[in-house]
């Protein structure tokens, strides 16, 4: 078990990487309506306030609040009623001592008022005239100018990733276009003699390439843009050849190992040809994706997955994802991919090792529980009859039944 | 208070306007490799046994178990190796008694041989003789034909939402195009004569459209398309007409309504209009969202949404999302955009009415904490400054800080 102390932990060895790496400075202009997921490359400031007039939030009257001050359904309050405030455009209206003007949810309040009185707490008298049955404090029902956002605040910090309300939050502020940073491009080279295409049928030996299309799922999930670069034969030449050109179009290059010792080191080789300094880590105190490569070639991160598909995932997930995030300087805390769940299982574990188990995710007496999928970790099947990965930390010798968990989801 | 006697609870709402829809019937067939989000049209069953070939989890020696059994590293078994499985092509290697052949992780076990034994276990004699230091059980470091899939077995049921390895294990199985549902097309229309387009530089009283785009960005996040109709002036003919062509092309309408009470009727009345029958729900006992509109216009649903846009989210996620996933006929349960957390504040809420209210959420001394963001519920903001909503249960008069709580992700 020496091995263990001569390999990192993941989060060590992540570090390691990121620290070579500097953010992507590549950024486009697009269209808010039309940047849902994209990352800010700068931050935004509110070019006004917002709202820009003070807005009622209830269909009734505004008034001086301190003239229903007191007022009661016994002792309401008189007041004349000067007109309505029309939806969505200019008036004169402006409301005095003892006067009030209808409006509805959403209108300005006019001049001179500085409350609204809900509907249901007036009666109408006359033509003119309205009893307010209930007094309502200055600012009640209303939204001041700029109580949603002030004029000059800061949005979002560099780094936000845009969701629904984001884009709302923009675009009523006249913000339709946003400066985001550049999808991250990630090409992916697939190597192994007994790899053939998907749309091909295997010979004996040979198994369909599946890599490629996990990781190529897992960047553009992760904001990147997958380049796929095909299946190249365990040959120095020919992946030296391929994996130069490659990184030539990309920002990051993923070479997804053939799955036996002597094509990983072939691996190593290639990634310490692309640049310097070239391999940074080789093995990791994980399972499964001990035989992990980490690399920086000319500033270019290379990431030399083990070729076995769950292992492939779990270190795209645990590296890939991350880099892509750091390149992007997201800010979105890794937490929105989590979720706490009850463990139907002890599953063991070594200590000096951080091990993932695939787990499925089932609601029952109202409490989410993990059970863990078993199976070889070579089996892509594991993963598909999962929901999630669960993380048995570095020190632990286990996990045991009814433990609260945290599940990343996939 | 007796207006929360005659408004029904969001579920059984969800409840009624879902038991008179059916699914949508249309579907496409596209690249697997590009349907990551996508959802199956049809259950899927395995083409074949994966793997087709048993394979060789370690690098090492394929053997017969048999000729191992006893072995120690004082008693090593003696074992004669007869050749190399080369990866991935035919070959003609069989391991007779006494038998060993060179094998790579991933290879093909050799005819003949029932196990593996890990290179580590073993020690070099001569050119053609190995020790073998450990016994190894008959399966001992092979994936079986079929271990993974069994030929005939059910992959995934219709419904089921692509992930990224899903794609892997599809691709694996050569099927490398998929019957997927097509994505329901949403028809959002905006109403409000205080509504202007986010480009225009609003006038006195005027405000920017936000519900058409964040309610489009939850359609796609949702597997739909939307599409935008614009804003229409609170008019009975006109908003008729604009419904009528869009839910003509559509397989969803969403009316964002006007603010005031006169005109959310109007939408009331617009979605009568449309087809049989008409409004189903109109209020529901639901905190922000009480004024919603469900309906069914000949076999469609319409959804009309409160104009304020913290309203119009909440009702999304609470209908259209849902409404969505039953066309798609989706299985994913919906356990997957929720987290738990510890609430950091207290919350009061009245029986009778279900309450959402936006959290932001941190991460501190290793737990994940909710901690509301107060405001009025017509500030886009509010969600902005976001990361979910709690749920606040119909019969509860509040929550309590230390309370765990779970919290829907926007």
């Amino acid at each position: 078990m020496s091995e263990m102390f001569t390999v990192l932990p993941p989060a060590e060895a992540l570090k390691i990487l990121l620290d070579q790496l500097p953010p992507l400075t590549r950024s486009e202009t697009i269209a808010t309506a039309e940047a849902l997921g994209r990352t800010l490359a700068e931050k935004l400031l509110a070019p006004q306030a917002l709202p820009a007039f003070p807005r009622c939030t209830m269909d009734g009257y505004a008034v001086r609040a301190e003239d229903t001050f007191g007022a009661t359904e016994q002792m309401p309050a008189y007041l004349d009623v000067v007109g309505e405030m029309p939806m969505g455009c200019a008036s004169q209206l402006a409301v005095g001592l003892s006067q009030a003007a209808v409006v509805y949810t959403g209108g300005m309040v006019p001049a001179g008022a500085d409350a609204v009185v809900m509907v249901e707490r007036t009666q109408k008298m006359d033509e003119s005239g309205i009893e307010v049955l209930r007094s309502v404090a200055s600012g009640e029902n209303v939204i001041e100018v700029g109580e949603d956002v002030m004029e000059g605040e800061q949005l979002f910090a560099a780094g936000h990733t845009l969701r629904p309300q984001d884009l709302g939050g923009l675009l009523a502020l006249g913000i339709t276009r946003v400066c985001v940073s550049a999808q991250p491009r990630v090409a992916i080279i697939s190597t192994g003699d007994e790899i053939v295409a998907p749309e091909l049928t295997p010979g004996p030996g040979q198994i369909r390439d599946i890599n490629s299309y996990t990781i190529a799922a897992l960047v553009a999930r992760a904001g990147g843009v997958a380049l796929p670069c095909g299946i190249i034969k365990d040959d120095y030449p020919l992946l030296v050849g391929a994996a130069r050109a490659a990184l030539e179009s990309a920002d990051v290059l993923v070479i997804s190992a053939g799955s036996s010792v002597s094509t990983r080191d072939l691996s190593a080789e290639v990634i310490n040809s692309l640049g310097k300094p070239g391999v940074l880590i080789h093995g990791l105190a994980l399972k499964p994706g001990k035989p992990t490569i980490l690399g920086v070639c000319d500033g270019k991160p290379v990431i030399g997955l083990p070729g076995n598909p769950v292992s492939a995932m779990v270190v795209a997930g645990l590296f890939l994802v991350p880099v892509l995030g750091h390149l992007l300087r997201l800010t979105t805390p890794a937490s929105q991919r989590r979720v706490t769940a009850t463990l139907t299982h002890n599953i063991s574990s070594v200590p000096g090792r951080e091990d993932y188990v695939p787990v499925g995710l089932a609601e029952r007496d109202g409490a989410l529980w993990a059970e863990p999928v078993f199976g070889k970790s070579n089996l892509i099947y594991t993963l598909v009859r999962s929901d999630g990965m669960l993380r048995v930390p570095l020190n632990s010798s286990g996990l045991y039944r009814g433990e609260q968990v945290v599940v990343e989801l996939f």
